[in-house]
């Protein structure tokens, strides 16, 4: 774990606006920045719900974003934008059109193809303006400098991180994800949990970090049930934007670990939805580390409310219930996995090195197996 | 108090390094942006060690800006600017070097005049770069949009607020902090608190900006004393830089109440520093407050790790005593303030109604009296 004299360096939207109404502030700054070719990045719900920007000006929309995108939809975006040539691009909707918002943000010139970017550090620049619209509660993308596509022919996922992938504004609206329904306000507010939990036990945690990834929690733990039990609760929609806020903050310099490695074969192999993979595996993956982060899983427990002893069996059993009574199904086996198939999504997952390194404690191709036959 | 559905606008640096040694980052970050014309604006103590900016590139200095500086002193930087024609700025130093940075950054191209942006949101651009440098531990500047110059005439404070005195990079180094001298890091310290308690107890206070202060209360709690003791000590001076920049945080959207108001006329009126007045003021504004903010009183309180019971004598022997541990001087009679002038400070400090008005208990001319005598 890092002390507070390990450096840091953090990075973030130079302006974020925050709480409802926000999405006002929209069109008065790209006025003010004098944004003349806006382009917009959604996927299909969102596409029909534009007119809420408010935005003047020449309007352009790529609005067939998937859920979790791969290199094909983003060429498409990347090829529509160009078409339109925008000065401004904004990302309106989930994780995924954000990701791909930032992406076509920084290709649709022209100067650099993907296969340049993938990696760390690999883009060279960005010439046209990035805003950031998140209508889910999860993923915190807006506050981020990483963007995931998935490789078509593997399913893996490639991951670009850039500080050009940075908005210049974020706008968190907690009004827009009124309409989430309770299934997958559960699913994404666990998504938010899991970012922060994964970056506080993280062998990378860092003590700045852990103040955005505690609150968090602490969020989660008092809104998402409430959320989940009434989408139109405003002040409780506003606690889950925020915890995503922070999930996204401690994304960038600590990132995800095991949990996260642990459920992406979930959505590659097996189209469970990231939300919904991360919740799954959750409960399985905080009891396995729990021996090596007794003091921070006990932290986690707390700030969630529930019985903090940090024994392993009281930590999945604990962190089991608390996903179960979101509403959440929170078996493989009942999600229509095929028990053959665990032994693959253990190899593809221990392949994911760089979440991996992450875990606070080490995980083998067994430990991963062992994981997913708890969470059969 | 606000709530968590009361929009809020954070912003902050694009960009901040935060730890030992990253003040090697300034110099690969001004050749990656392209800077060419590099101006430092410091005070006499700093421009003589220029050389730890490790910058390349063609370099002016501004090396006279004064402590609590006034619009001559900004006038010959701004000057000084002009002459050079520089396309980054770099403020070095404790907040007078920082907001004279700010201030020269906007005005040295000659499109406004100071009177024509004081107030918020009066600055119409920025077309130079601006780096800010910390080596103090205490105003948190280095993260603001704010910047404070004296009326000569009056010996009044003109603000600036605005977006574009933001700076692009804040690169806190806490070991540029290690030379500071253990008075001047207490009561440094205690300004950072007073930002911190002021935005906390304010009657604009926001759950988001509550978890900033609290955190940098409690680092203050944790790391003032050592830092006092042995000014060498690293993680110490790494929490007052992190402690000093959570308050510069919480002054763009919060900002300061009744506590600054009370300690500018020391400063203004009897060349007492910025943190030494914020310091004497401080015991007797947060009693004064208490029974207006009880809970947040005890919690202030728990934070620094003292008896934390709300009643107003308790408050006022805690915080007194805790200054006092530090070294300050805390009586005004001590410190040369003739107690005929009592009188007119309380005027004076009753009309910086922006802060006054932020108070949690109503702070009328009589009360400010009355902390002046209990402070003398």
């Amino acid at each position: 774990m890092n002390l507070l004299t390990n450096p840091i360096q953090l990075l973030q939207p130079g302006t974020v606006e925050f709480g409802p109404g926000t999405i006002d502030k929209l069109g008065p700054w790209a006025k003010a920045k004098g944004y003349q070719r806006i382009f917009v990045i959604s996927g299909a719900f969102n596409a029909n719900r534009v007119s809420k920007l408010h935005l003047g000006g020449e309007i352009g929309l790529f609005g067939s974003v998937k859920p979790e995108p791969d290199a094909d939809n983003l060429a498409d975006a990347v090829a529509a934008a160009a078409r339109f040539s925008p000065d401004l691009i904004i990302g309106f909707g989930g994780g995924s059109a954000m990701d791909i918002a930032k992406l076509v943000a920084v290709l649709c010139n022209g100067h650099q193809s993907l296969s340049d970017i993938v990696g760390p550090d690999k883009v060279t620049g960005r010439r046209i303006g990035l805003a950031q619209i998140p209508t889910t509660a999860g993923t915190g993308s807006e506050v981020g400098t990483r963007a995931l596509v998935t490789d078509p022919a593997t399913q893996n996922k490639w991951a670009v991180q850039s500080q050009f992938l940075l908005a210049d504004i974020a706008i968190i609206d907690p009004d827009l994800t009124m309409s989430i329904p309770a299934s997958i306000t559960a699913e994404t507010g666990v998504d938010a949990l899991a970012h922060c939990v994964e970056a506080y036990t993280s062998v990378k945690a860092h003590p700045i970090m852990d103040v955005f990834a505690l609150e968090g929690i602490r969020l989660i733990g008092k809104y998402l049930a409430a959320a989940v039990q009434n989408g139109n609760d405003g002040e409780a929609r506003a606690g889950l934007a925020l915890a995503s806020m922070y999930g996204g903050i401690c994304l960038g310099p600590v990132n995800t670990a095991g949990g996260h490695a642990v459920a992406y074969p979930l959505g590659t192999r097996h189209h469970i939805s990231h939300g919904a993979a991360n919740a799954v595996i959750f409960p399985h993956v905080l009891a396995y580390n729990a021996p090596y982060a007794e003091h921070k899983t006990a932290a986690v427990l707390r700030a969630l409310g529930l019985d903090s002893s940090p024994k392993s069996e009281n930590v999945s059993r604990q962190a089991y219930r608390y996903c179960e009574a979101l509403g959440i199904e929170m078996r493989l086996l009942n999600r229509n996995v095929p028990e053959s198939d665990l032994e693959n999504m253990a190899r593809e997952a221990f392949a994911i090195k760089r979440l991996i390194d992450n875990n606070p404690r080490p995980l083998s191709h067994d430990a991963i197996l062992q994981i997913y036959r708890a969470a059969y």
